[in-house]
């Protein structure tokens, strides 16, 4: 096995001076939610470039279990911090803009104060007397640190797993302090394999005899194997089984050589008992304990009401970030709470990366492009610039709506003023962007392609990156005034499933379709035997085009009328005129928009 | 959370009493193939059914990591097996008409030779003394289990997970003796995160204090704690993140009352600690180690030609199955056993079950019906009965193929004789039976309905269960001198990649596709503006069509000039009259074949 395959998101921790850059603060008593009160906190944080005169650019960013307030180096002699790649001068948290604040969790051992501190009352570490602590206490003692910064409302706060229930808590308990949530790699809480292993974990911990009921500071040894044997575990949830795959499959019976007592005949064996055995060195087990506790208990709901019931107070732009090979916090309850968050009326915007990469992948900087540039734009309100290569409409040549839409300002004209509209297959946001120019409130995108929901956050709107083809789960029934299809229709295999989806969750649904059967069509079908080309894209031929469904007028109305769709306006148009087409529309348009209800 | 929810694949070990059907053979010397020599080795089983005279119809059953020669019930009063679903009369592993055989592997705690059973030349337990053995040992046994029953010849030999293994080994070693082996949940080894909860799971094991290194049996306890961790990590990767939600999401904060020292505040964590415990009860942490090592260590081969070498010596027919939710022998690593069993000329079918049940659902009832027919057929070397309604070519009302294929005959006889072929989308094996009567040899089918793949290998074809439109990666370069694509082009997405998939694994692609620019699809179209329906199929309309791509005899030969593919021959038939058509065939014929190479 190469070296490199140790390296790992905790890498950043080999260094084990001290922090030379700790600030801390000191608060008297604190009233845990659970009622006991701990006589005197002390919260030990860092902070990276200049809070403005105005205290508004500060973002607050929450760190996962095994973190610390150590986010980033503040100069080249620095130690590097856990997230290296995001926090820094001209990183996507840009600390020549933002002043960033990083605080060690109650309860932590890099800091703040824990179970392996010093109980005032006793003289001695608090050991198994430190109480349980929640999420939301951890929340507390950061409020209590943006008072004391005199920082009355945060520009963003950003956390990955662990660090996004911090998130989510800021943006409900305190939505006037809070302008941009971002939640990464996490969850409204744990599903029940990931509980198991936090509960296998902690076992493996209290049943080793060095353990001591928790009182193991002053004896000669303390629950070492036990704590290398929950990071061990815990290192198999946080990567992937791709990623393990790439890092020893190689050379699986080749270990590193690693002083150890643990079993070091497979590759992947001594990589686990080097980060088991790191591990040890820089984390106290009461701690480990008390976090994933807290973990594990945190829970904004067991069902959809009662989550989407906890994010209604909040009042701050969202975004969500899941990564596809993440199993520990999966995809699925990343939509879970996306569906939320839209039910709530939140403004929301996602992403899934693909990667190889596990839960890992927030602490790795290879996937940082695909969601730094949303992260920035979300933080920054949409207030960034767009990328030049962009048509009038915000489409850029990647995009397949890189060209005359016609239909954007008919669809945008058959809209009532002020309706809720989503925009399903938005693109980089023309239709939608066109309609918050006219005024609308509540616009949502739905596109699957990265790049344009990229393009259409940049530009202030709220996008879900998902494919509707999948269906449109993530939507509460009748939760829009519009839903638009637009030029999209053709390239389902779903088609009915997606028409009954958009009706579903709006009153009002508007489709528009190229009209397969324009005349020039039939002409060169009739005569050439070659098939329709409908959208006219040059790039695309009969076998690799997106268009799979070859659609027209009377062949959609048959449709209407067999699902009992009403059909309240029809505008056939030509494309070539850019205008209506009333005499055998059929025949003569190659652009059809449709206003149906149920 | 309910007693059901506590239901699990172990609860067949719930009675202790002795199993009064166990039946010992006594071996003298055993040398193992480290060379260490057991100066005498028991091996523990148990029969069903009547061995006939010939002896020709004996199935040996192989059992997993922590199962045992139980196999099913002996009679009304005797315990359940471990596989009571699958084996007895009237069982798909049908004892009425199979001999079935399943041994207690060696190094096991269930009646064979193990670490806790008295080493002779000591008058004590072997415990740490007891060698280290390998699946290859426990193959050598069985093999000495079936000389003393005088079985020369295994009509099945099925095993899944470890048991799957030793099913490998059989095939593989003793070509002679197995005519038929069934993998079900097994890989030809370990992948890296699957190796590393075995090792998290060892060292929870041997860093028990009470291990004391293996020599605890004359102690007054034993490894109890560390070897209840490995079972609850085991468990863990036994289910799926699915059916831990299905089972403990509803009431997550309900355990159920269990006398232990293990956290018991979540349901699943109450859940966890019973199967630990119940499993220290009845299982012993030497040969959980000696198993678990067996197991990992367990390799035939790192790359694609090592495994396919190791399978070339097999003469059998071949069953993989696979479970789409189980993450510890994952559905990739079916796939490349299937890959290697192809790549190696053997007669393999497979299938990819759909289920929530996770590694476990090889041993639960749930999905039996689905695979149990499969299993049925191997074993019977397709002499079972096929479901009567089907028509002449063997497609059932359910498949799309129910109805004429003039194709089928058009295409045999473009087919060289005792060319191999790989026919995809064989539906339920019409095309590759008539090949087979007609004398080829080397016929392979690719199908996505289970369905229809279950009929083709009743018929005693060998099937590949598998999406095309996934790429053929299972197939090696040139492995058939035709592949076969018949009315099935149009249905896919990928065509290009598709038909160079095709042009990989053949050294000729026939093609067969519906003329869409056919007379009567072209008036159809000009006239009314209807889209054509080119299979003519009337269950479907052209929002739900499987025919997603429009194919024309000009539009397809374009392709064929483009990516350079060489027409060999053109059939340009007509369904009407069941005839070539040689005038204006892009015009009048409504079915064309082609026969391409590169």
């Amino acid at each position: 096995m190469t070296d490199e395959a140790f390296a790992s998101s905790s890498d950043a921790f080999r260094h084990a001076r001290p922090l030379r850059y700790l600030q801390h603060l000191t608060i008297g008593s604190f009233v845990l939610e659970s009622g006991i009160v701990l006589p005197s906190v002390t919260i030990a944080y860092e902070t990276y470039g200049t809070l403005t005169a105005a205290c508004d650019n500060a973002v607050l960013v929450c760190h996962a279990l095994s973190g610390d307030s150590h986010v980033a180096r503040h100069n080249a002699d620095d130690d590097p911090g856990w997230w290296e790649f995001m926090v820094g001068p001209g990183r996507y948290l840009d600390t020549q803009r933002w002043f960033v604040i990083c605080a060690n969790v109650l309860a932590g051992c890099r800091g703040s104060t824990g179970p392996n501190t010093i109980n005032p009352q006793t003289g001695r570490p608090y050991g198994p007397d430190f109480p349980d602590i929640t999420i939301g206490d951890i929340v507390e003692t950061q409020r209590l640190l943006l008072d004391h910064l005199n920082i009355q409302r945060l520009a963003a706060v950003v956390g990955g797993s662990m660090g996004g229930m911090q998130a989510m808590l800021w943006a409900i308990r305190y939505p006037q302090r809070v302008a941009a949530a971002v939640l990464i790699a996490t969850a409204h809480r744990l599903n029940a394999q990931a509980l198991a292993f936090d509960i296998v974990a902690r076992n493996a911990i209290t049943s080793d005899p060095d353990f001591a009921g928790g009182a193991y500071y002053d004896r000669a040894r303390g629950p070492e194997t036990g704590l290398a044997i929950a990071r061990m575990l815990g290192h198999i949830t946080y990567l992937s089984r791709q990623s393990m795959h790439d890092k020893f499959e190689s050379d699986r019976l080749r270990p590193r050589p690693v002083n150890t007592d643990f079993e070091a005949e497979f590759s992947v064996g001594s990589y686990l008992a080097y980060q088991g055995e790191r591990f040890v060195e820089r984390f106290d087990a009461n701690t480990y304990l008390r976090l994933s506790r807290a973990l594990d208990r945190f829970d904004l709901g067991a069902d959809q009401q009662t989550l989407t019931a906890a994010f209604r107070a909040a009042q701050c732009r969202w975004l969500v970030v899941a990564f596809t090979s993440d199993w520990l916090f999966p995809i699925e309850q990343s939509r879970e709470l996306v569906r939320a968050l839209l039910a709530a009326g939140q403004c929301v915007s996602s992403c899934e990366i693909p990667t190889r990469a596990g839960h890992d992948a927030f602490l790795l900087p290879q996937d940082i492009d695909c969601y730094g540039p949303l992260l920035h734009a979300v933080i920054s309100g949409g207030a960034t610039s767009v990328p030049q290569q962009v048509d009038a409409l915000g489409h850029g040549p990647e995009s397949v709506f890189f060209y005359n839409r016609l239909d954007y300002e008919r669809i945008a004209a058959l809209i009532p003023a002020s309706a809720s509209v989503l925009d399903l297959g938005c693109g980089a946001g023309g239709l939608l962007a066109r309609l918050r120019d006219r005024g609308h409130h509540r616009l949502v995108g739905v596109e699957l392609d990265l790049r344009a929901v990229t393009t259409a956050v940049q530009r202030g709107l709220a996008v879900i990156h998902a494919d509707i083809e999948a269906g449109l789960t993530q939507f509460t029934l009748r939760s829009f005034d519009v839903a638009v299809l637009s030029q999209t229709l053709q390239t389902i295999r779903n088609v009915e499933s997606v028409l009954d989806e958009m009706l579903r969750v709006a009153e009002t649904a508007i489709v528009s379709f190229p009209n397969a059967a324009h005349q020039r069509h039939r002409e060169r079908f009739y005569e050439s035997g070659r098939a329709p080309e409908t959208t006219g894209l040059t790039r695309y031929r009969w076998y690799n085009t997106p268009d799979i469904r070859l659609i027209t007028i009377p062949d959609f109305e048959d449709l209407c009328r067999l699902k009992g769709w009403c059909i309240r306006r029809r505008l056939c148009l030509s494309t070539e005129t850019g205008k209506e087409v009333m005499d055998e529309p059929e025949r003569w348009s190659d652009l059809a928009v449709y206003v149906l209800t149920v």
